[in-house]
């Protein structure tokens, strides 16, 4: 039985609409932003982006339901909860990193990228490249072809 | 005068909620993947997204006035509107491939994940890595630090 997933219509099955499924939300996005500069604490989360709790809770939630965040007691304080990000989510780190080095370029003003990240293993300044493993190329879009998984397919009709 | 961009009550200015101000919406990703697959008509962004058409047009829109994506009648028949990707719509090819190759991993069935890229550049089945431009190591969110760019800075009022 293959499960449909993705928006209602959409004939491709794949990957990105799969991740946009659980991913595809600002807020969520910035939730994962703030764990990625180690916000653990829900009061943390809230204040740093000024979110409505509501939304924040039920954006946590979800987080937690799909295995992306880990929410346990702080051992140190057990009337607090932590948030911390599961191997799942610490992997959502790429899609972050390429989010922010297309915004550094694209949408910089005259005083330059709002953040400058360094790559602690080489103690160089983070210039993040999204290669092929195999030759090690910079990806081009147009240097790129795919085949559908045949088990999977593409719904043709409607 | 620095401007603002962000979520409402976000105070850390960063690129990552800059491109989530253009981009924080699934129907724009998931028009932005079917251009990367070669599609550039109206009609064909409505049959294979089954997206309603106001939807559509709005997101055209956007896509357009950011800059990511090109309007242009085509030259073959030109009463048709041809939709093509600038060189900052193709620059998110990056993010695109992130999101695939997170949603490959972590959200594929049995039957493995929909499709496989290959790199026409190598030949080799395409594997996207996110690595360091200086070291070439693969990148773990653990391992790098930021600094804040002391033009823009973080608000911490409120």
């Amino acid at each position: 039985m293959i499960k449909k997933i993705g928006a209602k219509g959409d004939h491709r099955v794949c990957s990105v609409a799969r991740a946009l499924d659980i991913l595809g939300d600002r807020w969520t996005f910035l939730i994962l932003r703030e764990a990625f500069f180690g916000i653990q604490f829900y009061d943390r989360f809230q204040a740093n982006l000024g979110i409505a709790t509501n939304i924040l809770s039920h954006r946590l939630k979800r987080l937690v339901e799909n295995g992306i965040m880990d929410r346990r007691r702080d051992p140190v304080d057990s009337r607090r909860i932590k948030y911390k990000l599961t191997e799942k989510g610490r992997d959502l780190y790429d899609v972050t990193l390429a989010f922010m080095k297309w915004g550094d370029k694209w949408l910089s003003d005259e005083n330059g990228p709002p953040l400058t990240l360094y790559h602690k293993k080489c103690g160089q300044r983070l210039e993040p490249l999204m290669s092929c493993s195999n030759c090690k190329a910079p990806i081009d879009a147009r240097e790129v072809t795919f085949e559908v998984n045949p088990k999977i397919g593409i719904d043709k009709s409607g």
